[in-house]
């Protein structure tokens, strides 16, 4: 189809108007709502919420049956209607924000967890990351690795726009072999068709915003589910604090789900921002935020003794359980979040640090930057298995400029950066995507619909006019 | 207690009979069968079997209590009997061999499984680590590393004179913070003392050979029990084989408990001493030999297309269980035992690459040796967590002088002897042990009848004669 026919916003709108009046067993969003429903968390980024922020679908379906789906795609692929897919809204990129209008496909109703083995799980893509674990938790499982908005966030998303979490630590990201095993996608046609892919095959629709396939199930690895012990760990000083976390994360014979840390002033930040932290945080100091088996609770103080730290906050399995209350709803991006709950100038970066030096470009870094970027460290493993830290840094916002040429700085410095201030696929990515990723996107999108305006591969193949957006430095790296 | 009592082995002998009498409720045996049980496999080494295959106890006690065990102990201190400990006598480095007569505390009989919980068990030190295995595979739990003997050795054994193993590419070795929780000890005096010793002072004892305290029950991190898929897959060149076992067990999201590579002529020594292999291993072929979990399948089958292998064996934990058969009998020192049974001139030594340059090394020395040294690799995580691989590789042995000549080379190429042809602790560790375990002994051996002649900084500091040795270069490493 031409550009021309999704540009037309005044038709897209009234094409969708017809297609809402034509499934009227459908429910339909067209109220106020759909404002909401059309934003994510971009507004984390001053770049992305100045493009994004007007943007608004004309409708939002809520499908809760295959049929549903189907028929609601068959129409789209009949009216020329985009369609934004969306599961729970908490990416950070725009990833299901519509650029074009449309229909926004919100599947958080179509959540059926389909069957349990064991290392294996299957469910439909609306499914909610914590609904998915504790109904899974009887089986003595749980997913390998989820956001910090896990309580929110489905599988579906997860897969269409994140990159991992808590448990990368053990598992590395959701894009290592074997976490993922299969999907099964729609196409959007006037006949539409149903297709299950394995991986590695399946991988060519992760992290691509849905732009080339609708997922509609996903068989994913499961992990043990072990009673997960939280503690929060104080230091006076940097440099044990950082060692402590990175000799935690490595020990092989310490099973752990997460090891994150944070410098000054982000404590003090989430104290600020968090008044339940108040008593199990301690102002001024640098703080690592852990998750250990209860087993492993020994082999951790052991290694607090040796480093030096002050545990602050123990609570068990059971009492996170019962209180519902959570240490891991302050790490990963909830920690962004409440940072600039409480200081409204910062904003964030995110990048990789390279296995084996992580450690020491961290110190770095942190260094070079003094008070302009607050240090926030995750350990995960990388796609190879080693051992290295993510950074989600929170930088004092001064200016689109200065914001590049810090990010610019990290990556001089032999750091990638995830450049969390683009919503196009491959400004995430080297600039550029694999072309089996924009071929997928001819088999199950050929008519151009899914979220257009964001896989510049797709857009240049068919000399689609992309929207004006800053094309960054190369960048390695799915985001967080 | 002075030098002599010890070396007087006629009156040592003499000594022992009257324990024997004075405890005849006890399981003795003072038949041919002391000279079996008075060995191991230390005669996989030319030089340790020269040195140490005339060495026998005076009498095998084979307690089945607390009480009985006790007893033996409690009356060895009246009478300065000395006492080795023994579990099923599968190690390499004579560690069950006695120098000076006496008794051998044989604790195969001492092996009930205390308790399982999650992530953790305790159990008899004398449990063969099959029957543990087994019976905690109901709670869906398994030992964390065990060596290729599992069949035969003992929990107590693998703590006393062990390394680690199959699971050791998760957990690392034994010693690695977390894998052991704490020992119950019994003293060496004429009123013994029962002391629960915690990690990280508990590990103390371990690989010290029953030198510096009996250790009676352990208590262990456990591992969920997956089902394992065992395979075996083939090359034609070395270089993808060794890409495929590097990549294979770096990838953080394939669960895996073991991934073993045979350089030719490896595969065919194991051929040609193991007839069950035909048709399992191609002749002429590098082989690895890999347990993934069952649900991984996908991800091994698709590693294996990428580096050009072919699967040619390829079994299920079902059809293991109910064979017997497992390839893991192949594996670590198991390749060893077979590749002598099909080759008389072959030794061994054992070692650690260096964690990153591990392929790049394990590649230099095997061009360097050619036909001398066959190469054998075991990955695993070393006790930070990084991933390397151990060697054990078989050496064509043409005199003393030249293996330690290789052994040394290796050295210089800035790979870690492990080196398998000493019996004294220290000659395994540096030269030297912390001297916290010499402590430990004088806590819990005062009279100094435990395994006596093998732990050098005791003998010095009582200044005692030490049997004529080799004194190595300087090592790193525990020993397998």
């Amino acid at each position: 189809m031409g550009d021309a026919a999704l540009h037309d916003r005044a038709a897209v709108a009234e094409r969708t108007r017809v297609l809402c009046g034509a499934l009227d067993a459908l429910e339909w969003i067209t109220d106020g709502r759909v404002a909401r429903l059309s934003q994510d968390f971009n507004w984390f980024s001053p770049v992305l919420k100045r493009q994004l922020e007007q943007q608004r679908a004309d409708a939002v379906v809520r499908p809760k049956t295959e049929d549903e789906i189907t028929a609601v795609v068959a129409a789209c692929a009949r009216e020329l209607v985009p369609i934004t897919v969306r599961g729970s809204g908490t990416g950070n990129y725009g990833q299901c924000v519509p650029l074009h209008g449309g229909v926004i496909l919100d599947l958080s109703a179509y959540n059926r967890l389909l069957w349990v083995k064991p290392g294996v799980g299957r469910a439909q893509a609306g499914i909610r990351l914590g609904d998915m674990d504790r109904q899974m938790r009887e089986a003595g499982q749980e997913l390998r690795c989820v956001p910090s908005t896990w309580r929110s966030a489905t599988l579906g998303g997860l897969f269409g726009g994140g990159f991992g979490g808590l448990g990368s630590i053990n598992y590395g990201p959701l894009a290592a072999r074997g976490n993922v095993l299969g999907v099964r996608a729609i196409s959007v046609e006037p006949t539409p068709r149903l297709v299950e892919l394995r991986a590695p095959e399946a991988l060519l629709l992760h992290h691509v915003y849905g732009c080339n396939g609708i997922v509609l199930e996903l068989e994913v690895g499961l992990a043990p589910a072990h009673p997960w012990l939280e503690a929060i760990v104080c230091f006076d000083a940097f440099e044990p604090a950082l060692a402590f976390a990175d000799a935690l994360a490595g020990a092989p014979g310490v099973v752990k789900k997460g090891v994150t840390l944070f410098a000054q002033p982000i404590p003090d930040l989430l104290l600020q921002a968090v008044p339940l932290l108040a008593g199990s945080l301690q102002s001024a100091s640098h703080a690592v935020f852990t998750l250990v088996a209860e087993f492993a609770e020994d082999a951790l103080q052991q290694l607090v003794q040796q480093h030096g730290g002050r545990v602050t906050l123990r609570r068990t399995a059971a009492e996170v359980q019962k209180t519902q209350r959570t240490i891991t709803e302050y790490t990963w991006n909830h920690t962004t979040l409440h940072a600039m709950k409480a200081d409204k100038s910062l904003t964030y970066t995110q990048c990789a640090f390279q296995a084996g030096r992580h450690t020491q470009q961290a110190t770095q870094m942190r260094a070079h930057f003094g008070d302009e970027v607050h240090t926030h460290l995750e350990w995960i493993r990388n796609l190879e298995g080693a051992l290295t830290c993510s950074g989600l840094q929170l930088i004092r916002y001064t200016g689109d400029e200065r914001l590049a040429a810090v990010q610019q700085t990290y990556r001089e410095h032999g750091v990638s950066i995830a450049n969390p201030h683009v919503y196009i696929v491959e400004d995430g990515k080297q600039g550029r995507v694999n072309p089996e990723i924009v071929a997928m996107k001819q088999r199950f999108d050929p008519l151009g619909l899914l979220n257009p305006g964001k896989l510049r591969g797709w857009e240049q193949r068919h000399q689609l006019a992309l929207p004006a957006t800053e094309r960054p430095a190369l960048d390695t790296l799915p985001r967080f």
